[in-house]
């Protein structure tokens, strides 16, 4: 359902999620009306969205001045059961109960741990997202899935538990870095990659670098991610279609996480993880290599290559092993069968996630040549 | 439903209850049928029951064998956010996913913790009960409430999440040492007392030590559980009901984790808890005194009054503050109205709560006199 354009809405598995211009606007309303009888409210933001964003969102909903703030580290390396606990710890101290209602403000890490918070605080409270970068407005804040990573594997520790309400306020773009947004792009690509040729050839002909307003692909992709969710909200199938790249794209995250003083962005590592599986698709379900091709270099036309040394197959390879997608001890992939169309469920060979990490090794100037 | 009394079924919210002496052959069937698609299971218990109880399983459930163990350490001490990182490292070690299968053995401790392991693992994995004391075949065990406890604040993390099923094999209950079943009594004792008067009257004709076989006491007060939390799966309203003396017994109970070497049982704080309770039913809801007395009496005769010295009364008034249970700001207790008979969402004033705890520490002597 489209209100307007300056605040339109979608469904979300029974959960509203409202985008536009206008949707603080529809929040500091949503107060007063819908969550009237919350008895407390705390804001979880972490201390970038507490420098950058809770200023704006303070100005624009007043009501909120009275909040409680729970200000967390940001970054992935602190989406862990000991940044919960803290949380846990400071709604016990400032009253928090059931009747309480949280609101995440921030990127997919605050979402995750404040929504997994949330639903574990004495047993569930109410929470909203207000997504802060491209990632969460399009990806991590929709759908339900909350959770921390537990001795640096990723989402080991989540729940499927739904937000009171997700506000998309594009306006938090201005103040996100580069490499932020590049990293929800990585998604957004992915979600048209799997799902919808023609929004995949609008961001070919629209490069990051070009736009200005994002409303318009913002809805787009967030559409195509409600579709699949509300097609299988607890992802007992079709829903692991937006796993493309995220099996390997995983492995190099939780690689990144280990080796580097400046670890990969999620979507950083999507993007890498949908080369190899790119390349994978191209081996298993035959992807035309022209489009292989075309994805590849679309990637690395935005995105730099992640060196890795050869030594390093055997950790990457290691790691997917875990991956909590397997089935039967099976490594099991989404794939592209051509851009736009995804098929799930594909039983991998550790051998040929080896061989794609092989070629990734060297796929940039294999493209290039 | 009842299909023998070799083999009793309940419904709890739409989760299957068995009972009886043939409850392990079910279980034995069971996994060959309903859970065959499971791809691997992990048997969590505590040192206790791995010693008195697994033996006793794995021989009666012989395809058992083959499952992986967790055994964690016994004690409401235990159940803390740091057990349940033990418990979510060696499944992921072990390979559990999604689609494996966890048999909780023991007693509230164990299903309380393994149902939040389970239900948060990979975002959730199946999970079954099998009961081993009295408490936990009679409440623990029934009804989804999974959590654990935070700096000693009781379940203050924890979700709603229904098991697969639980097995209830009263033969158990031989294993377990007579403070054990005392605590299962304190919760039968209530769960009567809120809500069958005959019950309640076949209890004092029938006390603890003369009872020889367990099963209809405990199909009795199970289906008093089941038909509460049925009426109200995710606690809004009626299923407060079962927390008559669970507010000041939970003070009880935090405060003896907090100073006692040897902390009061679950059902040992409750049964204090409903002393105070009672009392406060008579003050504020005309529970009437004779009954009042007959409750406490009956009590006092089961169990040992919890001496206090009346300078812990503030720290316990503290605790009750903190409750979950509490609505904007006030302690909001289950009162009885008459035995049989209960009442929730009654707000008590701290000062009643003091004036209770002032008497009980008194009562054993008022109560004799």
């Amino acid at each position: 359902m489209i209100l307007s354009k300056k605040l339109r809405t979608l469904d979300v598995a029974g959960s509203p999620l409202y985008l536009g211009p206008e949707v603080l606007v529809e929040l500091a309303s949503q107060l007063e009306t819908v969550f009237k009888g919350k008895q407390n409210i705390f804001i979880i933001a972490d201390k970038n969205t507490a420098q950058h964003c809770l200023p704006i969102l303070l100005e624009q909903v007043p009501l909120l001045n009275r909040a409680y703030q729970i200000i967390v580290k940001p970054g992935e390396e602190n989406k862990t059961i000991q940044t919960c606990e803290v949380i846990w710890n400071q709604l016990a101290v400032m009253g928090a109960n059931r009747y309480s209602l949280i609101i995440n403000l921030g990127g997919g890490v605050v979402s995750d741990l404040g929504g997994f918070a949330a639903s574990t605080f004495h047993r569930g409270m109410a929470y909203i997202n207000i997504p802060t970068t491209l990632m969460a407005m399009i990806d991590a804040g929709i759908g339900g899935k909350t959770g921390v990573d537990l001795a640096s594997l990723k989402n080991l520790v989540g729940l499927f538990s739904h937000p009171a309400g997700v506000f998309v306020w594009p306006g938090f773009l201005k103040t996100l870095p580069h490499r932020y947004m590049l990293s929800g792009y990585a998604e957004m690509m992915k979600h048209a990659a799997i799902a919808d040729v023609d929004f995949w050839k609008k961001l070919l002909k629209m490069p990051m670098a070009l736009t200005k307003t994002w409303d318009d692909q913002i809805y787009h992709a967030a559409l195509i991610k409600c579709k699949i969710v509300n097609g299988d909200p607890m992802e007992t199938g079709s829903r692991r279609l937006l796993n493309f790249g995220h099996t390997i794209g995983h492995a190099f995250e939780t690689y990144s996480l280990r080796h580097d003083e400046s670890p990969l962005s999620h979507g950083e590592a999507v993007a890498m993880g949908m080369i190899c599986e790119a390349y994978i698709s191209y081996r298993m379900v035959d992807f035309p290599h022209p489009q292989r091709d075309e994805l590849i270099k679309n990637i690395l036309l935005n995105f730099d290559h992640y060196n890795i040394d050869t030594s390093a197959i055997d950790e990457l390879v290691e790691i997917t092993i875990y991956d909590k997608k397997n089935q039967n001890g099976n490594v099991m992939l989404t794939l592209v069968k051509e851009i736009g169309k995804a098929i799930d469920g594909q039983q991998c060979e550790t051998a040929l996630i080896r061989e794609s990490l092989f070629r990734y090794t060297d796929f940039r100037r294999h493209i290039v040549r």
